[in-house]
Parts: C-alpha cells; sequence; structure tokens
C-alpha cells in the first residue's frame, strides 16, 4: 500500500496526529477501535476533544510549479482530552495518545466573507496513534478518505514515519507547531529545541 | 469607548463568539468571570472547550488597498463545552454560553515549514457572552489586549452588535461559518437559511 499521508502527498507541514478522550466520555476510554482485520475504524466525535491548531496550506517543500495553490486546504489538529490532559503534567504523550488531522477545503466567498478563508468540507482525515503493544514502534498512522469508514496501517516503510521521527520535536510529533504544546514542553524539558 | 472588534475593525468576517465548561470543570460552571466593576475577566482555559473552527484573514469587505495583506491572522472561534452540549440538543444557544474568538498570528518560516501558514502568537480576544440577566439584549461584547486582564463591555451602539444580529444565521452568531454548528442548527431548523 502506499503512504497515504496526506501530509506527506501535498507536500504539506506534518503537523502530528494523536488521540484520546471525548469531553463527554470517560476520559480514560479507548478513542480509536479496530475491527476484527486490525483495520482501525474511522474515528468519531474527535472534534470534541481538544484542538491544538490549524494551519493554511503549509507545506514543507518549496513550490517547484510556478504558481501558488488556488485552493489550500486548512489542517486542524486534535488530540483526544486524557492525552492532553497527562501531557500537562508530564510533558510526554501517554500510552494511547491519538491525533487527529481533519483536512478541510478554503472557501473565500459565502455568507457575508469577502476576503480570507473560511473551513469547508472535509476532505481527509489522518491518525496518528500511540498504542505500545499493538505497533511494534509505539506509533502508527493510519488514513481516511472522506467517506471510509475504516483504514488500514500505513506501512512503517513509508515516508510519514521517517519524516515525523526526524523532525518532530516530541516523540515523533510535531509539538512545534501546536502553540500550547510547545510552550507546556519546553516547560517540561521535552521539547527538542532544534526542530 | 469605541469598538475595539477585532473583526469589524479588521474588515474581518465577524466569527460569533460564545462562553462554556472547560472539558475538565463541572460543566455548568460559569465560564466567564467579572469583577466588582462589572469588566470582565480574562477567559482562561478556553483553549480546551470546544474549538469551532478556525479562518484565515476573513473580512467581510472587499480589499481596497490595491494589495493584499501580507500577514492575515487566524480566527480561531471557542465555545464553553455545556452551551455546545445543551446546543446539541436543541440547536439553540443556552443561557451562560460563551464564545472566544482568538486571533493569532500567521507564520510562514519555522522548523521545517517553507508555504502556507501556521499559527503565531495571540493578538488579540474577543468574548461574545449570553447572560440574560447582566446584559438587556442578552448577548454583550468584550475585547481584550494581549496583555489585558479585564475588559470593559463593548457599547451596544459600536457596529459588532448591529452586524451580528443582521448577519448572524443564529440567534446573533456567525453559525454559518462553523461547519458542525451549522449542520446540527440546519437539522434542528434553528438556522437562518438566507445568511
Amino acid at each position: 500500500m502506499k503512504c497515504s499521508c496526506a501530509l506527506r502527498r501535498r507536500g504539506a507541514a506534518p503537523f502530528a496526529l494523536l488521540c484520546f478522550a471525548s469531553v463527554f466520555a470517560a476520559p480514560m476510554l479507548a478513542q480509536v477501535n479496530y475491527n476484527a482485520g486490525n483495520r482501525m475504524l474511522r474515528p468519531v466525535n474527535y472534534r470534541e476533544w481538544i484542538w491544538l491548531s490549524s494551519g493554511y496550506g503549509t507545506a514543507y517543500v518549496p513550490e517547484t510549479s510556478g504558481r501558488e495553490d488556488p485552493n489550500p486546504l486548512f489542517h486542524n489538529v486534535f488530540v483526544n482530552s486524557a492525552a492532553y490532559r497527562a501531557f500537562l503534567q508530564t510533558g510526554k504523550w501517554p500510552d494511547k495518545t491519538v491525533f487527529v488531522l481533519e483536512l478541510r477545503a478554503s472557501v473565500e466567498k459565502g455568507s457575508i466573507n469577502q476576503r480570507g478563508r473560511f473551513q469547508g468540507e472535509v476532505q481527509h482525515l489522518e491518525v496518528h496513534v500511540k498504542d505500545e503493544r499493538r505497533f511494534p514502534n509505539k506509533w502508527a498512522f493510519f488514513s481516511f478518505s472522506p467517506t471510509a469508514s475504516a483504514a488500514n496501517m500505513i506501512p512503517v516503510t513509508q515516508d510519514c514515519y521517517a519524516c515525523h521521527e526526524q523532525h518532530g520535536a516530541l516523540d515523533t510529533t510535531f509539538a512545534q507547531f501546536y502553540p500550547t504544546v510547545r510552550e507546556v514542553a519546553k516547560r517540561k524539558g521535552t521539547l527538542k529545541p532544534d526542530r
């Protein structure tokens, strides 16, 4: 299977993903589930988790086509609440941390908006999950099309793993792009400062 | 006092604000407080509320200067969790609803990012709060500079009130710009479809 990491595929900045508890659910319940074939079921209610940040059209490779993307995507990043709560105490992502990256279209004209961009339909979901017993490298990525109800794990040979390993400032996650997470990790001494 | 609504002042799309319960607090506790002089104290922990959407450089007046803003702001909108939970049931914002609009700088170059924008420092906070006993018109706006610990209510003669009244699709809020809120309000029949 080809790597379907939207962040790599689009040349976008690899916002790190994690997964945790809904604000309305018991905080330590698992926030992602798998079917009998080890496919991850599409996360639900992740928009009620802790939102970390949103980027706009971010990419970690320079533009080479000579023209700008006329319709950049928004990259919205969420982490499950129980993982976030543990992180605030330790500066580390606990086991069963889950990030969801939601990619949405950007829209200029609509209602009374005349300039800039607001958020449109979901284009893609990516999940980055830490599960020390399930995955040999602790973390794994999954990628969901807008209508997919389940997804296979992205093979560890794909670029997203190496990129997060090389450039993620905190335990393979892109904590440097999440303002509040970055500050907590700095205080706790867990942020790699050169990333 | 001059209206300090950042959305109006910047000609930005008036993303509506509301206020609710932290995911870690008892859900019906008030999420904003006031001092003896009726000034609102700066909201805390609003980034642990429900995030509704983020816009990028949005504005509801056309560009007339002949050049684009080189550094558009991100507009991040949060609502308190208890209000959101009630909204999911009714399609309406309950009393004590609080929106926070967080305006952040946008940054292109940093870490490995080469294109697009990720989020930088807080530039401003706006609060839109529904409190039927405190405010004659039920809703009120407050505006906080990056370092302000308290703020006066913005007078009801300022543009932000009339604009939210005329263009907000749900009870003076810009529900049309928040994807999940928009869908719930549509289903509940509470969204004004022409806005």
